[in-house]
């Protein structure tokens, strides 16, 4: 489906798609918003995820913990639309900016999955903060009688 | 080291940092320029390299190909001062806003190792585009002599 991988000159300054997989099969995805820049999840894609997302122009994950492939909204509405896809220099990482439909990507109800500060710096503790946490949907109500297919 | 994992409702809802290090001992951490917003890199950290970043306020990972912990910058001089950490809600993925040193944080000499742009969309073929690709720093200077210590 992608290219086989090439020497490390190919890989990183050439314009040939030929994603390092890991032993899973996976690449990590970082999505941010198109718009106010915020990491809103990290997850993974698959081959024929990274393929779907590429295809349709929405973001597609594999779920590691359920073992599927996901289309991100496909229980909550809550889909992806990709505004740009960045690959990383050893092609093992990409990078998507979206139009997140609805209020927001994290399945607990807040707009970004990273709702919670760890101290920094010496003397800093251990205790996690909540840092733009409100909940922006009832996560009860928008997966009711449905099955979440994936993570977030 | 850190906390062990509790339930889903103490790991999503807690206060408790109880990181879910996958089955090589790593979490992932997207790590983004504090003032552009733009992401930087994507790297691992394990425990060590996790509580170094903590405790110093300094971005440490770990490589997943030369197996070792390693402070960001202490080949390049390129160092990474962490603004705000924070945590998604499985607590798989950290996320650092950092104030980068020098001109980037790329070993190939980009700012971002994220300088190629993937095509999305019906027809839009498979050739990587070089975007925000020009190189800030000469790594055939900044490493000259010098052990790259860790991936970017």
């Amino acid at each position: 489906m992608f290219a086989p991988r090439g020497s490390t000159a190919e890989v990183e300054e050439g314009r040939v798609l030929a994603p390092k997989f890991d032993a899973d099969g996976l690449v990590t995805c970082v999505t941010t918003d198109a718009r106010s820049g915020e990491v809103l999840m990290v997850a993974h894609m698959n081959a024929q995820a990274l393929a779907n997302t590429m295809a349709t122009g929405e973001a597609w994950y594999f779920s590691r913990s359920r073992r599927n492939l996901w289309r991100k909204g496909e229980s909550s509405g809550h889909v992806q639309k990709v505004v740009e896809m960045r690959i990383d220099c050893d092609q093992d990482a990409v990078w998507i900016k979206v139009e997140q439909a609805g209020p927001g990507a994290c399945h607990t109800g807040r707009r970004s999955c990273f709702y919670r500060a760890v101290p920094v710096g010496e003397g800093a503790g251990t205790r996690l903060e909540f840092r733009d946490a409100e909940r922006v949907f009832d996560p009860g109500i928008v997966y009711a009688g449905r099955t979440r297919s994936g993570d977030c």
